[in-house]
């Protein structure tokens, strides 16, 4: 898609009327965004102006939030509120939260009351939640009627609406009674009432569930749109498919992220700033240096037996990269089974004893490698030393590992911080434990 | 979702007539084939006869591959080709490719010849393309029907139809020509031919373009469904969004375990095998024991240095391990960014440049923080040995871990491979290389 992106781009930057014109007018809107967001915000606003509002506020719904603020601030603000009058309901609760205050107060009182209280209300949800990212652009109808009259308001609603796919059935008080596909709307006989051919079975959402569980549900049973309701059951607003795409997405990547002790970077690595950069990097590996000041301290602590013993040192690497090895394979098994949902906390107890023999069998096989090295460099005694250090370091270490993440989750932490440096550093103090413990037994018994 | 597993479980357990049939009837089909897979086979397949044969149908379109498996063995034949004639086109020529040559042989002549004819085309293409997973039941029709046809046309049509909202355009020849939003057919006015209404750009795919590179376009358009042609233009299937949002969680996993170093693993953590465990872990953590060989050399190498100066040992671990996970930051960035497309191989010049700043700040952050250790502990000549050394070794650790993953990509291999655990040996080796020769030159200064 990056040569689809510098293709309008190129056409953007010649700046022949006829041919924008044209182009904003036939490519999609995501493409559109993407080439926009190449430009200065000055000449993507000069850009964007030439399509009609409507189409103005599709491509603006597609453009990254940062960028949407930038444009805010170079475009007039009347071109702003037409364009935010037309947004789906969801973008522009989100575009608001993003406005700093003065340009709240600058953007709300050019709007219609009603947006401006669908604005206020979308907005008032916490982050995370269903709410935050559910829009109110639904299609409803009361059960009592006709599916040829359903059909006729759904026909003149339509434009307005996220999807008219899947219709949400209420009653006078907006209770949810059910929904009803728009496939079985045009199948019905036409004098069927809406109640007759609705589904009771909605999988409505909470306004206040956590938005990933929401995303899950839509993904598991196939559906393009869930409803949203408050703690009375009325219906408040509709979760849509490409959203939960989209959540699930950025779910998977700060995981991937954590799992790697980056913390949140607010923009993607492409445009992210150096300070960004650097913020999401430094906490963490200051953190780990501090938890491998242990490792160093153990090596202290032994220094006798290192000086008795110099040929230690050429497996200590091998011995305690080899736990932590072992150990960030278990931590990133379980912490993305738990963050897919495929094992719940619950289960720790049945991966545990699974991971106990996995780990052994692991800690055996690199034993066998590790012995024959070991006879090589440094005799039979040193090649006992390593291989039951091996052993033991790989169990522990893969135990750490698989243990971590469920701990983490017990104590309503994010599994995905026990990261593989973290693992690692803490398989590493345990590691130049056992491995100089076992050595001073055995190579000083007489 | 736990819970609703175990209630319709328990229901299915009891095994009262009237109770299983009801459930069979009202619950989502993906919650009933999460309840049967909790089951052995028989008692699955005894539950599952309860149901109207489309309803089985639907229900066992959720399974797992592995339980649709168990599940056709254990099943009469006659029944499975009953299954196998209402699945979707899709999920049927998918459960196809599972079957051994013995099961094929049994279940073809059971089928009609047309649906012997699509599961044999679908089962066609290769594994990763996007024919693989699209399916053959959508709808399509010509383009100089008027709007009232067209909506009659689909309305008998409908049950058989994986989605009736996006419906294609295709000629005499099934050259794909457009497509219409079942939305736009309702609201247009009764006399209009579906050629005026259609949207042109539908953007196909083709069906051997890359799976993950639908699926990113399937997100990237917000749309249900993507049409997928062969070479000469010709419609062969369509993919949906439910499918497109399985690939991608299935893709993020993958690369999830994969910079873990876990190997491919045909299921989930929950309920793979032992052996199957111990394969997807072994294979790398043998490479990365003999990777590690060469810190131990490194450190054999400066067997005297570190005899005269012991108290080097204390901080080696920190500085070894900040390389590492200097390195297992950047290359988790690189990784993810590169599987999200938000970066292209092409942009390796202009990351390279924000990495070397970032990782200098880094560097000097870090050096600063143990400095001061360094002076308590081993005296000033210490305190500077180990602050260069760790500011060198961020950097390196730094761009290694940046730079693998784009490497790998340049070399057509999956950048996830460039995984923590093999970034961190990498850093650990060169740590050894840079710490200890920095030591020698200051420390044998006169």
């Amino acid at each position: 898609m990056q040569t689809k992106t510098n293709d309008i781009r190129d056409i953007f930057l010649a700046g022949a009327t006829d041919a924008v014109t044209a182009t904003l007018a036939a490519e999609h809107p995501a493409d559109l965004a993407d080439a926009l967001q190449t430009l200065d915000p000055p000449a993507a606003w000069t850009t964007l102006a030439h399509a009609p509002v409507a189409r103005q506020a599709d491509i603006f719904g597609y453009l990254d939030h940062e960028f949407q603020m930038l444009l805010a601030t170079v475009m007039p603000r009347t071109d702003l509120a037409a364009i935010v009058m037309e947004m789906n309901a969801d973008d522009r609760a989100d575009l608001y939260k993003e406005l700093s205050d003065q340009q709240r107060k600058a953007l709300m009182p050019a709007l219609a009351q009603a947006e401006r209280e669908d604005i206020r209300r979308l907005a008032s949800y916490d982050e995370g939640t269903a709410g935050a990212i559910m829009t109110s652009d639904y299609a409803a109808l009361p059960p009592d009627l006709s599916a040829t009259k359903a059909l006729t308001m759904l026909r003149r609603e339509a434009p307005d609406k996220e999807t008219i796919y899947r219709t949400y059935v209420i009653d006078a008080e907006r209770r949810l009674l059910g929904s009803v596909r728009l496939q079985d709307l045009i199948t019905a006989p036409a004098q069927a009432r809406v109640a007759d051919i609705m589904e009771i079975n909605t999988h409505a959402i909470r306004v206040d569930d956590d938005v990933e569980a929401a995303a899950r549900k839509i993904a598991h049973y196939d559906v393009i749109a869930l409803p949203v309701v408050d703690t009375d059951g009325r219906l408040v607003g509709i979760i849509t498919h490409d959203d939960a795409l989209d959540v699930m997405e950025a779910e998977a990547t700060e995981d991937f992220h954590r799992v790697g002790t980056v913390t949140r970077l607010e923009a993607g690595v492409g445009t992210a700033s150096i300070p960004m950069l650097y913020r999401a990097r430094i906490a963490w590996l200051m953190v780990l240096v501090f938890g491998n000041i242990f490792s160093g301290a153990g090596i202290a602590y032994f220094e006798d037996t290192i000086a008795a013993h110099l040929a230690l040192m050429f497996f200590l690497p091998i011995l305690i990269a080899s736990g932590g090895n072992a150990g960030s394979q278990s931590a990133t098994l379980m912490v993305r089974a738990l963050a897919t949902g495929e094992i719940g906390v619950s289960d720790w107890g049945r991966v545990l004893g699974r991971e106990l023999v996995v780990a052994i069998l692991l800690g055996l096989s690199m034993a066998a490698a590790i012995a024959i090295i070991g006879v090589v460099r440094g005799g039979p005694e040193i090649a006992l030393v390593i291989s039951l250090s091996m052993v033991l370091i790989v169990i522990v270490g893969s135990l750490i590992g698989m243990l971590l993440p469920f701990l983490l989750s017990k104590l309503n932490m994010d599994p995905a911080t026990a990261s593989t440096p973290l693992v690692t550093s803490i398989a590493d103090a345990t590691g130049v434990l056992i491995y100089f413990s076992i050595a001073n037994v055995i190579l000083t018994m007489p």
